[in-house]
């Protein structure tokens, strides 16, 4: 099963925030309803999102006919759903690149970017098995913040696609997801997956993670990536940057794994990079169950930024670029 | 008010678990009562379970008249209470030397703890203020973590009450606090604390207090210890460490605050304290709520270990011992 397809002229996700308590699936055939799906969430990942805003070009030219210039409206505020994935961008442009030829090209280039994720994933779970190999690393405990696993891509997954490879090996021993509030998608998502995969597995509080890492708990770091800059400086879930300094300082390796079109070689820096500030609400409450007092705002900065310098390796389908070692994304692209 | 008192023959302490919903206070009669309230965290903070301790043998004393044998076995129990923070079973073990003068000379040494905790906690705050202005810094934004404020003491706070010298001198711009998961000390207790006072604050997800750093929105970090160890390593609530590592990339001051009391000579080492484990549903679950598939289990470390060469200074009511540049809690004990 894919985290999200295209069935019957409708594009068909699993609705995420709704996991890990049923597994249900939403059928969204109008342009608004899948944006609010993609803020609030119900569809999430850089790939998926991606994949999301592929299918939504195709809805659009469908639904608009020949008028290209609504098609590009729709497109247009698709794109714009949530600023710090570049896959989301990346994906819409490639797909409307096809407008020009009908309806039918442009559903057929966006199930190719679907067909094309999956594959890409698998590769990156191969090529960063291998690479841990590269570095000693032969049956391994490894941490994973957020979830960049099936539900973040089409299908697999970019960093827990790593961690299904090394499983599929029996080289993974034990695995441990991060909560990741504010949204808890690691407690919710990656512990779901792991449970379904039967991999041995805790879930801690994010700010355990740099304990987990001093104790020698864990011999691997593998998170995915929203973008990465030019220059190697990898934006992702709010939280990864700690984890990068705490795997640094306990001499753990930090993979990055995501594909191709997460590297951003129009973004020249890390600085470059926005930064999603989502509603504070989701800070200072949970579930409608308010933590804080009443006046306390919240601040809920979505997305981190990890210096290259902290990063053992960016895997890729196509590669494997050695940040802290100098590498850059922009080296051989 | 005081959070831990005496009254007319109870423990009076302020329902920690309670706010920021409602301030409500319990009156302990009971060992095995004050020892619950202390297990649950209705009392925490590591002066205030100290308070709670001193006064819990106090009760002892009371209630079993001569059989000395009965009040250090609930003294004994009481010690065990929680093992990260020395200050319990220091100020049990100070309180328990005067029993043989009866229960009258085990009361006055408990509340004179007390008396000196609060004391010692405004001489904190005036010698941690005055240390930051020693660094150049006037008026600051400070980052805090979990709750080291006049609810983790008996009164005024050590981290917060470095806070509430600044405020008082018109010197703290701005506060932002973690929300401490699992349990939310920094959401519920300290914002209820900054909001008292009219402190302009936001609550940050524990996650992105490092990039609240690296962004530059803060001039110091101020937290709290459980323990300090012989060596200058420091136990703290879980998360501090990971905001020691963002704080030094930063090239902010880290600063512990904490009374004489909480120095622990007798551990020599940073991997000498006993790090608490507790119930991996705190984790887990959401206040109630669960977040992971049944089948998950989580890892509740409540402490970390943060090395001296990432703090700055350790601020107590007598001296400013520089870690970072050498200095040991033992130097001049």
């Amino acid at each position: 099963m894919r985290t999200i397809d295209w069935e019957d002229g409708a594009v068909v996700l699993v609705d995420q925030t709704r996991l890990p308590e049923e597994l249900v699936s939403l059928r969204i055939t109008d342009n608004d309803d899948l944006i609010a799906a993609i803020r609030r969430l119900s569809v999430r990942g850089a790939p998926a999102i991606g994949a999301a805003g592929a299918l939504g070009v195709a809805l659009a030219a469908r639904r608009h006919g020949d008028d290209a210039a609504a098609v590009r409206r729709d497109a247009e505020e698709l794109r714009r759903a949530r600023p710090t994935a570049v896959n989301l961008a990346w994906a819409v442009d490639r797909v409307l690149a096809r407008l020009d030829e009908g309806a039918d090209a442009v559903l057929a280039e966006a199930l190719a970017i679907l067909d094309e994720d999956e594959a890409a994933n698998r590769r990156i779970g191969e090529l960063g098995a291998s690479f841990l190999g590269d570095l000693g690393l032969d049956r391994v405990a490894v941490l994973t913040h957020c979830n960049a696993g099936a539900l973040a891509t089409v299908g697999w997954g970019t960093a827990l696609g790593v961690g299904r490879q090394l499983h599929a090996e029996d080289r993974l021993r034990e695995a441990y997801a991060t909560e990741t509030r504010p949204l808890l998608q690691g407690a919710r998502l990656t512990a779901w997956e792991l449970d379904q995969l039967g991999v041995p597995h805790h879930v801690v509080v994010d700010s355990a993670a740099a304990s987990v890492l001093a104790q020698g708990r864990v011999d691997a770091v593998v998170v995915g990536a929203d973008r990465v800059a030019a220059d190697g400086h990898v934006a992702n879930k709010i939280g990864t940057y700690p984890i990068a300094l705490a795997a640094h300082r306990a001499g753990v390796p930090m993979i990055v794994a995501a594909p191709e079109s997460t590297l951003d070689l129009d973004t020249p820096t890390g600085s470059d990079i926005e930064i999603e500030v989502r509603d504070d609400e989701e800070v200072v409450a949970y579930r409608g169950l308010r933590s804080a007092p009443p006046g306390t705002p919240g601040l809920n900065l979505a997305f981190d930024v990890t210096p290259p310098d902290l990063v053992t390796a960016i895997v890729t389908e196509r590669r494997v670029i050695r940040t802290s070692a100098g590498g850059r994304p922009d080296a051989t692209a």
